[in-house]
């Protein structure tokens, strides 16, 4: 690796900078810092068609990522998952040009493992011992298991309702676990106060400025996996909101060193009607969300009452004309069992969701069926074996099938 | 795609051909029937620089895959997998060039899906409408699952004692799942009674000739992976042992078609102490194994007490100048924590029993420090939950970490 272009960090709030060699966290206002980079740099050093022949993985897109030396890289292969058409299920549905970006085909079985492999080199590369973040479950399992790869020392605090599998992997890759009888507020709040009396690194969501920078390689990928076209929309399944701010960062990106033209695919984010605090916003033409209460869902990676960055994933769907949509608990069960059954594609219920919005979006007219629409599965359903009803007749040794 | 260039298929015991274009099963005299190219026309038609560009799944190896129709690949993006240098690790036990390819990020969580894809492909391209297997579990899921999106009928018979959430991908997958009170011998014969009675295609291991090919491609990506070198050796998890066969025959095409020279890795087929007919046939020098009494190993995929292809592993070991390596599951266990705690790679038991034989081998001098030693990693240890012990605090909402 030659050299990172990022020049400086931004709050997304306020617009005040910082320079990038420090580990900081939010800024001053409270908002969150994001990285920015040197653009006119990047176009007059690197073309798209340099990257055909880099390996398949999210380092490909090193000139975007922030980490300086290729010696801090603390990677497991992560990157460039399968985006599939599901023709089978797009005719169903009236979408015939329907695909899925399937991100449990990733380490650590989700996207998270994106935010966790930028987030923790740039973490070595700034001299971080320890971090600390709350979770739902999944980042916490990425985190760990990264911070494990680097020598960092992790300690993570999920909600005691959180995917039990994630446990394990905080567990045996070493991490200090935690968890708590409440929710990832809760856990958050637990958080914020080792870290403001330990001085430990605070890896929470947006709390830190690289987890989206990630995040971000969702967006370049989808690009250079459309050959270098947006798709038409994209449905992304919203809680604590980076992965659609990421994609909408990226899009910007690309735009700026003439990589993409100026068409922008319609953002869409899809959460749950048990904790649909950006659904309501949206609907209310606001700018940011409220608490909310009393939060609910099987897709539990989406069950965050209030994201820090919810101004910012706002700011993302009206700048594109993109909708926000709730899904029930009940319909994204449905859509997983269909995306298992009709293509083959076994997603968490947070993936699922999304199906379940294109279905309900087709039906009001809002898609279309020219358009280019791509879920973005967020993981493995591998992860989620509760959300599977399995009744399974048990045969002695020497008993046939039943006819 | 253009064209596949298989010529023919083989019996891997007696010679016999077979014009590959009928969906054979076992030869006449019960031997396994391998798939045969024209390698003259792979040489004179493909370099193996063209395939850098191709898309990172393991359709870039088409013409050594027996798919003639594009129309008939059924892929969910699998192949690829990471190769991850083990640094650390590595140094500590004495094996500074010490790798692992990760075959946890495939659809599916393991090296399955390969075989999955490929037979599935194939099968739907001769037409098979039904088919049936036994398993230990993640074989099933990743038939289920590939057959689901190919529109294939799948009856799939496992133990009971097979990793829970392997049935889960059975079930949402929409195939018919029996468990059976015994080992995958007996599942094998309940299938092989239902085969026969009802006209079914058998998807048993080596029953049917193509999921060999599709295992095959571990070996193609591991070559190109250490640009078009190999490593010195090879250490594999061996239940069936198709993916062992498969890497050999995989490294026997690249030496007729001139892309590797004549240097083989010793290849080594690790099993467990509870399960290790392999070990113990190749220990007496001899060239079939005997059925292993009351197996049992955590390491549940190697768990087969008679391989239908013991005589390919052992040919395999021995041409190779490799060996067979029994260790306990305690072994397994503890090299599963050090991938974990070392490296950030959650293994499953079966790739981490990969680990402490290379520890074993290390300590009596049978590898050396100067050599290349690649694991070989069959799955996600997210699969098997029940081998990280967890012991979790639960703190309530306004607790502080404790000191």
């Amino acid at each position: 690796m030659e050299k990172s272009f990022l020049s400086h960090l931004e709050c997304g709030r306020c617009g005040k900078e910082y320079e990038p060699e420090k580990p900081w966290q939010l800024c001053t206002c409270g908002g969150p810092l994001l990285a920015r980079y040197d653009l006119g740099k990047i176009r007059s050093s690197v073309r798209k068609e340099d990257l055909a022949r880099r390996a398949p993985n999210l380092w490909r897109y090193r000139e975007f990522l922030p980490v300086r030396k290729e010696e801090n890289i603390v990677t497991l292969g992560e990157g460039m998952t399968p985006v599939l058409p599901l023709r089978r299920l797009g005719a169903a549905i009236g979408l015939p040009h329907l695909y899925l970006k399937d991100e449990g085909i990733i380490p650590t079985g989700t996207f998270k493992a994106r935010g966790a492999a930028v987030g923790i080199s740039r973490a070595k590369e700034l001299g971080v011992k320890v971090l600390a973040m709350p979770t739902n479950g999944n980042a916490g399992g990425a985190w760990a298991t990264y911070a494990a790869r680097a020598g960092i020392r992790a300690v993570i605090v999920m909600p005691k309702d959180a995917p039990v599998i994630t446990r394990n992997e905080c567990a045996i890759s070493g991490a200090e676990l935690y968890l708590v009888d409440g929710l990832i507020s809760d856990a958050g709040k637990i958080v914020s106060r080792a870290v403001a009396e330990r001085g430990w690194y605070d890896a929470s969501t947006l709390k830190e400025p690289y987890r989206i920078e990630g995040k971000k390689t969702m967006g370049l990928e989808i690009v250079e996996q459309f050959d270098w076209q947006v798709p038409d929309v994209i449905l992304y399944p919203t809680g604590g909101g980076v992965g659609i701010i990421g994609i909408y960062k990226a899009l910007q990106e690309l735009q700026a060193v003439g990589w993409i033209g100026e068409k922008m695919p319609r953002l869409i984010a899809v959460q749950s009607s048990g904790c649909a605090p950006i659904v309501k916003a949206w609907q209310e033409r606001k700018n940011e969300s409220e608490y909310w209460e009393n939060a609910y869902t099987i897709a539990f990676g989406i069950n965050v009452p209030k994201a820090l960055g919810d101004f910012l994933v706002l700011k993302a769907i009206y700048e594109t004309n993109g909708c926000a949509v709730a899904v029930s608990d009940e319909e994204i069960l449905a859509a997983q069992r269909r995306l298992a059954r009709e293509e083959g594609v076994f997603a968490c219920p947070e993936g699922a969701a999304t199906l379940a919005a294109a279905i309900r979006l087709r039906e009001q007219g809002w898609l279309h069926p020219y358009e280019r629409v791509l879920l973005l599965n967020t993981g493995t359903g591998l992860k989620y074996p509760d959300t599977v009803e399995v009744s399974v007749p048990l045969l002695e040794k020497d008993q046939d099938l039943p006819n």
